[in-house]
């Protein structure tokens, strides 16, 4: 796990991998292929890069001049980078982080105009959607490394992350009643996120929380020194890669299927789970080492 | 919005609506009608007085002698101001606060007597429903203002409003176990607000918390000192009273709506809500402002 | 309330029940039976031990050095000890604490091996999924009094009683993903009881929370110094032992009832509950007294 070896290039696209963060002395194992359909130009850059070591795969929304807007273009980038793979015993964990001072400022509003027309609304809100929901329903763990602002769209995408870690200098928003577009989308992942009152004062006046007050009402998991943050986040996602990727994966999954039931079917859903888990080479290999006192040695075999 | 006029009264009931609050100066836009078949006497005054002013209405519970018990009278008083013009794009927001150092107590115990009559008990818990829901159900936000104790269905009152601002002295308990009448009622809206061991806590032992503790748990939105209860609450009501109306409207109903279904379900419903939105006279306006760089002047239009 | 009579030993088991704490001075008053079919030897000491006074029951998990693993033995006392007189009037509320540093570990990994077969692990989760609904179904309020650690099925012990207080020394974790067995059904609990983000972090990294931050996410309803532990505790199970009991009966049952409700039925459900309330004697009784300026004499008769 410490170990860290320098990655070949899985794409064409070097350049928009190689960047000034700590993950610099390396070359990024895989890069978004060219969202079909996104309407960007041969000439733009892709609005996402990724890159893959150890299990951790770091996706970042590299369009800072645009305030990492979820453009239709962003979105699908985002998409085609969660799913590149997913089945691959090689990915344990994701990280989405940003490149430039906003995390993220949402939709891109240029794409919502009257000319653009609703069908192409509808398809915007429609893929964002799926974008979050893709997020909820992937086989590993996704973290937000969030450094900055993060508003509307961009405060869902963070929402709709499994474990959320900050700086402690970034905020988030859902101001869309300023523009006259109430952030009805963002409101859903808020609203399962903080408390309702919480949820309606961001919703209803647009004023942002501190990341002190996301922390304190559940919308992050973790609040830590800009310094640190890149380490804090690094060091769960070491630990989340560390594990058996079968076990976390149907403990994710068991997870979110329980959470809408009453308790008498959450706990007939997970007892079922627990007895899956235990039949699972790596539950019973787990068990094994803890009392054989050793450490485990995980077959990652999905049954 | 920062210039204030003198407004005529809209009843016969002056002196009820002049008060010695910052408002002062302004005499009530209106006032509660009489609640029909509420049993209240000729000669009594009404148990809540109201003013709007900007788009901002102000319902005062004005009972302190009674501590402003919930009498089938006060909430039939309460729902009439609430429903009053409630489809008039002059309101755009309203405030909930109270005369005297009790908020409220919740229901009037002599109106729960075994004279009284089971009946009567149903009357009273369903009209006190039919409030707590219509201020959910109500096209624009409604804030508790609060500056003291509020127990009982008072403190269902507060976690009932979309937004609840205190003031620091304040105090919220549910106590009916104390009297042999679990808070069952107040119990709906605090489970929905807070944490389930922070509820049951207050519950089962009816002792009050703080508004600090309040705001940690959820129940609040904010809390203010004292002095600045009546400017940090007009704060956030202005800022709403300065959105589109049908924005904030439409934004609040899907987030009810949403809030109950399954993830699927909430995003199909809030995407079609987000195009229904830029469908919207206002949605377009907000959207061409920002883009040309412009503050938006809202229609209020409602499609 | 505040005379303390020595109780006669309920059973036969005297030793087991006198212990060093501050309930040393009593000997038990009833002790866990034998709990049919789980294979626990005649020479084995119970796995908990149980006394009760003034309608205060205390059951202790009583084998630290197991650390209070929830065996199905264990599983299967502690349901007996919470069923136990569970309709007597002579019993208000029960306290469940645990002797030694360690609150519980949760699962014997021993029963958790491949030589015990599927069938076994199935009745070992059924087993503990039913006696964490008992809890939230049983007529009494239940106190966790947690003074150390407490892990996978012992969090999710603490997370399903009504109400927790622990000393500020404890912690609280759901570790499995270590050893490859995700903690499953501790998340139906933890979920009910924590912020998603909070659950999910602890879920996948198995990372240990501290009081302050189990109480700041909702996980306990008060953390106090370990020296207090036992009378803070004991304060707010006498202030529910001096309550009417069937007043606290319908309170508990109607609350968890409502709870997965939509708004409009948790009303019609809580409303009806409240008028069955006041047909109680007690009902009556505490409402009388109150406008009778006494303090209510409680019949406890259910109906």
């Amino acid at each position: 796990m410490a170990a860290v070896a320098v990655l070949r290039a899985f794409g064409a696209r070097g350049p928009m991998c190689l960047r000034r963060d700590p993950w610099a002395q390396l070359s990024a194992r895989f890069c978004s292929r060219d969202p079909a359909g996104a309407g960007r130009r041969e000439s733009e850059p892709r609005p996402t890069s990724a890159r893959q070591l150890d299990g951790i795969r770091n996706i970042i929304l590299s369009n800072p001049k645009k305030r990492n807007a979820l453009s239709l273009a962003m979105l699908k980038s985002l998409q085609s980078d969660i799913l590149h793979d997913a089945d691959s015993n090689d990915l344990k964990v994701i990280i989405i982080s940003a490149e430039g001072p906003v995390f993220s400022s949402g939709h891109d509003l240029k794409e919502l105009t009257e000319e653009q027309g609703c069908d192409y609304h509808a398809e915007v809100f429609q893929t964002c959607s799926k974008v979050m929901m893709l997020i909820r329903n992937h086989p590993v763990p996704v973290i937000a490394m969030v450094n900055g602002l993060a508003t509307a769209a961009g405060c869902q995408l963070v929402a709709s992350c499994d474990i959320a870690v900050a700086s402690d200098k970034s905020s988030f928003a859902t101001p869309g009643v300023n523009i006259g577009l109430f952030c009805s989308t963002p409101g859903v992942a808020l609203a399962r996120a903080v408390p309702r009152k919480v949820a309606l004062e961001m919703l209803f006046t647009g004023e942002p929380i501190s990341a002190q007050q996301a922390l304190l009402h559940g919308l992050l998991s973790k609040v830590v020194p800009e310094a640190e943050l890149q380490e804090e986040t690094m060091r769960i996602a070491r630990k989340i890669a560390s594990l058996s990727r079968p076990v976390v994966s149907l403990g994710k999954a068991t997870f979110y299927k329980q959470l809408p039931q009453d308790l008498g079917t959450a706990y007939y859903l997970t007892s079922q789970a627990m007895v899956d888990n235990l039949a699972l080479r790596d539950g019973q290999e787990g068990i094994t080492a803890f009392l054989q006192k050793r450490k485990p040695i995980w077959s990652h075999e999905p049954a």
